[in-house]
């Protein structure tokens, strides 16, 4: 196995050591900073007796909230000078949140991103088109930055204008490309409407993320663009990209662990779930000087995949991310996330686009019940074979969900949906009298 | 004297001595590209024969053209592996033109750039703000590098979005910003529509380009800003941003001879004007390893300032760009720029937005009219005083240009615009029968 840095290839022990030595480290660094000296104080922990990783619960839990009310300045870890850059959500509601970075720190950023790359095949020689808005969005200098020290001939393409980018792609023979998953399969669809086969374009690899897709739209993208398609993991808190990567086996992300120590928690208690249970991500930055995050809640779902990659990294690998936190249900004490149940439909072939699913309360008792909208050809008057189906999707929901829905079938394209997407859950639970 | 780097303090010896053992340098490395191979060749010339400054007069001429026609790949001097990025033009009509950069040429971009930004004052310990387009345009990463050089607390805020970048300003005390003349004094007047005043934001320096601006647009926007604005030039075929900036003085723009020869030549006769005065501004890279230009046509139109800067440097001064060797127009022998007569035009206090070159023939002659929209407040009845304005204006446009136009008063808006834009000459000279 090539690796690009010698992290990649530590044991569990070599792991446990170095994120126990950081660990210690980072909570004293940590502590520099106004929100979380108050923090410790108020929680009675000296950052000296962190000593080891199960000193990690008694750390504080970081959420969103937290960043957004120490805004700008009490997350800050480091000297105003020392700073480099910053990046700042774009806030839209509410306060942003922004995320400092020494020049350490952007370079430590950089290793990560290229390992990541380096892991999906990439190499010095491949000619590398970034299509992604830099500024203040870390998809696009997070990447661009790996690129370079990987030592790609990178072309920082930027979003938008897709006639350019297929210019591009094609006159400097571009061998590598980042975009997102609904871009690549638009891009490929302009190509197919020129008359001309999306396939024959350059790139062999596709690193693509920043927005939730199915294993399905990634064998779409490889199919349509005729390359490899390795799903990535990052969010800003944590720097961006290179949280997170696919090896070429693309089976789950390895998470670098000498960087980022990750728990995966139950939204509602944070207590660890199951060993392989899907929770939330929580994750402390192990190397970040100026702003240090100790036991961030992501809000994203993910589960730890059990055994080891065949490509012999014992970082261990999360799933694709299967929805927010905030989407979670609660169903006669059973926690439901609205992509598992997704997941299912989307996977039987007589169900249409779109679906809904209604919280009803009976008495003192929870129900679930899931609208499935069935494709025009399938939804015929038998009431056997729609009867068929109705159990079919009830059966195959019962096992992922361990609570027994109820399923109505109707008509596709007869569930309401507002500005073009689905009102997913609709819960009448709460009665407003 | 504060430096950035000791090649500020070269002096005119030293300067030429490190000109002359790069010019040697760099015309070898160019004739490993096919395109100054072949050109090289044709011209006899042999690279190992260029060991002086007086040589340079025995080297090609390079033109936009040239990049056009030698596009994607024929201006490459180096090995495709050794490449890290690459800028290309827009290209909205023609082929579009490309500039290579190895890890090295990155790196001594940064540094000019950095020693830009510090001789205009800017220290590690300010915040900047980079309002620029990010992606294939140079003065989004070009700038960004700099500032990240310099090791500043860079805001990579983009383009656009003027409440964002108005938040930002305030939220971080940005101290300095980098930001093109048309937009900071928009961003003035959206803060003072808030009945707010622009000088209270915080930052003290501003680097101004990338669209040309007379001195007095540069005193409006120190004045509605409260700070102090640097003129600045660059432009993508000699990397992009970094290629000349103002000292703390104001006069003109140092231009980094130990990085460029620059000369000022005849657009028409491509022979060096005479000390001081107005041509094309040419130029060859001393340092680019991955693609070095020869002598290229920037079609920019500047001089050299006389004098030495009171700062010390020895660097010459460039002054502010006053228009495009392709708008040249040749009356009765004589070069004449539409910007000089504009200049002219706009610093007389009756003269409105407007004004219109005409180009005539009587008999074998040409003649240029200079039609002018008069403020209605001027615009009356009164000959007499039409006619004091007129004469004036006559007598100034003969002092600037040494040919004297007829000149013709109209009322205000009365000249024709497109697109909100004068069409500001018109050739009437070619009878096409
Ligand atoms: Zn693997
Ligand atoms: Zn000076």
């Amino acid at each position: 196995m090539e690796i690009f840095h010698p992290a990649e290839i530590l044991s569990r022990d070599e792991i446990a050591a170095v994120q126990t030595r950081r660990l210690a480290r980072v909570v004293k660094r940590a502590a520099r900073s106004p929100f979380y000296k108050a923090k410790l104080d108020e929680m009675g922990v000296d950052p000296e007796s962190i000593t080891s990783l199960d000193d990690l619960t008694r750390l504080p839990l970081t959420t969103k909230d937290d960043l957004r009310a120490s805004y700008p300045f009490g997350m800050l870890a480091d000297e105003h000078r020392e700073l480099v850059r910053l990046h700042a959500s774009s806030g839209t509601t509410g306060a942003p949140t922004v995320v400092y970075h020494t020049e350490k720190d952007l370079r430590t950023w950089a290793d990560l991103m290229a390992r990541c790359m380096h892991m999906a095949g990439m190499r010095k020689e491949d000619v590398f088109q970034n299509i992604a808005g830099y500024g203040l969005f870390t998809g696009g200098l997070g990447i661009h930055y790996g690129a370079e020290r990987l030592g790609c001939l990178t072309i920082p393409a930027g979003a938008g204008n897709t006639a350019r980018q297929i210019k591009l792609l094609r006159d400097f023979n571009v061998s590598a490309v980042h975009i997102i998953p609904s871009y690549a399969l638009y891009l490929a669809g302009v190509v197919a409407e020129q008359g001309l086969d999306p396939r024959d374009l350059p790139p062999r690899i596709a690193l693509i993320g920043a927005e939730p897709h199915s294993e399905e739209a990634r064998r779409r993208i490889e199919e349509m663009l005729g390359l490899k398609a390795y799903n990535s993991y990052g969010l800003s808190e944590m720097n961006g990209p290179g949280v997170a990567f696919e090896c070429e086996h693309q089976n789950g992300m390895h998470l670098w662990e000498d960087s980022y120590i990750a728990e995966i928690l139950d939204p509602q208690t944070q207590e660890p779930v199951a060993e392989g249970e899907v929770g939330e991500l929580v994750m402390t930055t192990l190397t970040r000087e100026a702003m240090p995050l100790l036991r961030y809640r992501t809000r994203d779902l993910t589960r730890f995949l059990p055994g080891e990659c065949a490509c012999g990294r014992l970082h261990r690998r999360i799933d694709r991310i299967t929805g927010r936190a905030d989407d979670m249900l609660i169903i006669k004490g059973v926690n439901i996330y609205p992509m598992q149940i997704e997941k299912i439909l989307l996977a039987v072939p007589e169900v249409a686009q779109n679906y809904q699913i209604v919280l009803e309360r009976e008495g003192y008792i929870d129900q679930i019940k899931v609208r499935v909208e069935i494709k025009e050809e399938f939804f015929i008057e038998d009431m056997r074979v729609l009867g068929g189906i109705q159990k079919r999707i009830a059966g195959l929901l019962r096992n992922e969900l361990l609570v027994t829905p109820r399923v109505e079938l109707v008509e596709a394209k007869s569930l309401p949906t507002s500005e073009g997407k689905a009102s997913r859950v609709v819960d009448l639970r709460e009665t407003k009298d």
